[in-house]
């Protein structure tokens, strides 16, 4: 019998749920023995994804927390927002570990979830009691810890391209706007005419402008670091790709900060931390150099014309920016090496 | 005989050429009488384009004005840059009218365009005589000149989604930024590992950060409109598609005005020119829905909590960024209607 | 007021539906006059489909035989199947002609239709009467007729590649072998896990192996060219493209015809129809070099060490495979030019 | 110091080079410790190739057997055809173990490899001592063997859905036509029109009809395994994606066997070998649900109607047609278990 750490996954019909039996494959310490779904219990999961053939046999579970304790211990969540806030009180009283992949559990405050994701938020309590897992910055917070939230894919490669700047104060903060782009992956496998291949191919759009969910988020870490409230504009936007979310940053540079002297803090501030990458100056990185894999790549140009920074940060939005973040994140909770199960090369071309 | 006005296409073999092909096959009152390249002269153009087999069987003529006089009155100069600088002085004294979508003639001053472009600009007379054919902006200007100077593709999209606003005093010169976005097209058609398609494909890059030969094009209109030196920051992407460019501008809003104030002000701006369309407030427009057309559709979304404008502006890069705004400069200098042989729908989807 | 003639579309809500939209808007001698849709009735068509606006401000009309025969002259029908059986008559009777490009008036037989489609067949008497618009062969029976039946995508890039060979004798036809591939949007624009971006993008797959409804419409031609029954295998794949149709065809060849042979035996049996071009020996067409455009391009191998020809034909699926052929029958019906407001130069690249 | 199994890869800066690189790091018992390219020796090869930036900072070495030698136990070529042939001698007698992925070793024949190849063939007595290492048919002539011939990526997945057939008498081996479908990766990462990304995005070609090189290798082996010459007909489609080879094989079938039979017969030809997967009549596979893994999928359809089966079979070129099968390889010329460092899920979506 193994010994190793049992993992469930309510939602593993999603992206975010396949992307995890992906990677959980090849993990070291721990290992997928319930796969969860409301939709299709009973049924195998390679039936719906047949790249799973002979690879993962098992058959769907049902919503279960007793069900679920049986068979696991740490159980991810990666549903559609609003399913999570219900669930994880008694997932956390059957005695399971929770990683919330959802988002349900990343703002602080209920007022602010009700607005931006229009649905019922968790009881204050449990957002209290939330760890926001950005590993690279809140890695330490969330060891032994029994509830954490994982990042949204966006607010995972803005908050890792701003926060040392912010932090140092290179830039300022009430000057940042976000230009976001992301692949289609990140809607969701729900079929629509916004996912509809035909619509989307050989297609550029831009969408949710001042609307998007991840704007709170982004505006409580960053006002967090700052100190003091930042309001941001961030814009998003649909590229006709699968894969990939990069965000554009734009800030005023204060103290007349080069693009040398940016690459130089960033890379003292992810000193030892293996999945941010910080490039050469003049160099600014593509979504495919990090595809499939677990990195964040970052990139800055100063420009002394207008005093203003760009900075390139991209990551896979399926691994970084949700199933490969929150595996970092259960090593971290568990006192493990960070990297392990994650060194994966990114897959090239 | 034909009475049509009779065209000649230098560049014939790059993608701006062919396209001008495309579209003036149905000019009502233009005809392609000479396609002409340096490097296939003597060769039929559907060797390279098989699209254009049993379409057009001219042979490419070589690069010599009076053979182009012999057989034309007006001619495109769709090269890479460099090459229209040296070309124009003797077309135009062989009597032939010049329409320059190459970028050499945009600058106005030399030593501008040798920092940016990195080659040996015109003459400053021939920079002086060349009217720069923004066609729902200078149209006017374009009536009967010899000499005119199509607008770049980035420039295009983006001062059709400023200039209102800037002349108007809606936004703050001094705060625009520009996140813009291409298709993999305008690279053009030289084979390199730049537009490789496994390269590009299912990737998104930032690239030319702060550098861009576009970028003093925008600041020259931009200033001239403003009434004072105007610096802005403009950054590119290359996106997997092949056709279309998006321009994803921001802006400090003056005043307090609203999304609704912007589309007003736009529709009154634009109004009799049928091929820019503004957007309802909360719609924003996609690339696809100007693919193959001379169109720009432009959206608008004012922030309240950040008081910025969000301006997006869509155009086809070898349309409404080429060889349809080269047209429509054609229509506008012989004084025919802006829209003739222009009026395709977008091919969708 | 305008004395051309009036096209009413029922069906104006999917591709081929504003496909035909697009194409008529050039049309000298045809206008649409209402654009007819059982689902968004009332609602202008601009609305779901953006591209279209300030071109087409038409609001959508329900399906009313009276109500259309009192705006059009012809109607093109370009629904789902199962729907163009049910309308027909009662358009018919209301002095209507009819177009039909959904297949329910393909197959001479009700029962075959039956078997392949699974839903109810339209009657005898009306697929007795409906003419088999395969243009470029069976073109002249169209004239002046009152139901013309516009073939398949994939049917019309295989027959054009076939007829010649099979009436020839150049080819067994009992040895034909067909391997279809198209773009997605032969799909439609319907949303659904198979018309989803991220399960297509980067993606072929093999759909429908021995089972597409076109296998007897192709059987039904070739059956009829070659005097006996023909049988073949047909295979479909879906590209990851979103428009597009390319039939390889494989068969043994008789008598030791070269593929110089075939070149000549189609350039004569084509002669004098613009719309199939037919590729020198050694060069084979490409779907991007009809996209946008009514061609159908076709090429040839014959390999001396097999004793087969492999035949490759192209065709974009939504023009010459669906609403541009329709308006070739449109012309044809009309005794008018077959080329009429079809000339488009394929959109390159 | 490292116990692992030393590796050189020569002709690193390719598509299968890195993709060597990319699943060697994550293999228990080898590891790469020269990383070799004639172009770019002495530099970095993250410089090329950014994703492997802080994986492998690696310089590249020249091509020098001696200095191969003194750092690798067992080298792979994966050069363009026409340079092994000339390296292996030096490099055998160097005493190294050699795994040429790149076609020079594939034909018994040297005439046949100067027809196809047009190049200067091995000479006979090494290509005699190449043993064909098509793993799940030939793998137990691989082990302690000094020179394997990886297959080709086309005969790959053609060979692995035809062998069982053809063994087992199943199908009629002259009645085989293979219609092969490719991504662009396959064509390697030189710069040309032909994998230019404006011209192969949304477009299919078909390509070198009756010429391509794989058409000796596939014929070599059906013949050996039908016991008589087979001659068949294969042609190749270049598909809009940047991985995935699919064949539809076409075939006469034998003594009315049924597709499950031929389901039945694979399943026991496979037995115990991971890699292949046999699908369930009706199901077909697609090539994303092989991406980024070393599986090749198998599907079939028996049609009675026409006495023929359709056999699918899909593999990710660079891994199962290239970088997996040549690692499969080493693992079986060392005697170890055959999946080591392969068993990655494929990236889906």
């Amino acid at each position: 019998m193994s010994s190793k750490l049992k993992i469930a996954i309510i939602g593993s019909t999603g992206y975010g749920g396949v992307e995890l039996i992906r990677l959980l494959a090849s993990h070291p310490l721990a290992e997928v023995t319930s796969v969860v779904s409301s939709s299709s219990a009973g049924s195998p999961i390679a039936e719906g994804y047949p790249h799973l053939t002979e690879i993962c046999t098992d058959l769907l579970d049902d919503v279960d927390p007793m069900l679920i304790k049986s068979k696991a211990d740490v159980v991810f969540i990666a549903t559609p927002s609003g399913i999570a806030a219900k669930l994880t009180p008694s997932l956390l009283e059957a005695g399971l570990k929770v990683i919330d992949i959802s988002g349900d559990h990343r703002l602080k405050s209920p007022q602010a979830y009700e607005t931006w994701y229009k649905k019922t938020p968790a009881e204050q309590s449990y957002l209290d009691r939330a760890v926001y897992g950005l590993a690279e910055v809140y890695g330490e917070a969330v060891r032994d810890q029994a509830l954490i939230s994982n990042p949204g894919c966006y607010p995972t490669a803005t908050l890792l391209g701003l926060i040392p700047a912010v932090k140092a104060g290179y830039i300022d903060p009430a000057s940042i706007i976000i230009d976001a782009k992301s692949g289609v992956s990140g809607a969701g496998r729900g079929a629509s005419l916004g996912t509809h291949y035909s619509e989307l191919n050989e297609n550029l759009k831009a969408y949710k402008l001042n609307q998007h969910q991840h704007i709170p988020e982004i505006e409580q870490v960053l006002s967090e670091e700052a100190g003091f409230p930042v309001i941001t504009t961030f814009t998003t936007h649909q590229v006709p790709m699968t894969r990939g979310i990069m965000s554009t940053m734009y800030a005023s540079v204060k103290d007349g900060r080069s693009t040398e002297e940016f690459v130089a803090l960033y890379r003292s501030f992810y000193e030892g931390r293996s999945f941010v990458r910080v490039r050469e100056p003049g160099i600014w990185p593509a979504t495919k150099e990090v595809w499939g894999s677990n990195y964040c790549d970052i990139g800055f140009a100063v420009d002394e014309r207008t005093g203003r920074v760009t900075i390139v940060s991209v990551i896979d939005n399926l691994v970084k920016g949700a199933a490969g973040q929150a595996i970092q994140n259960l090593n971290l909770m568990m006192g493990w090496e960070e990297t392990l199960g994650l060194q994966f090369v990114p897959v090239y071309p």
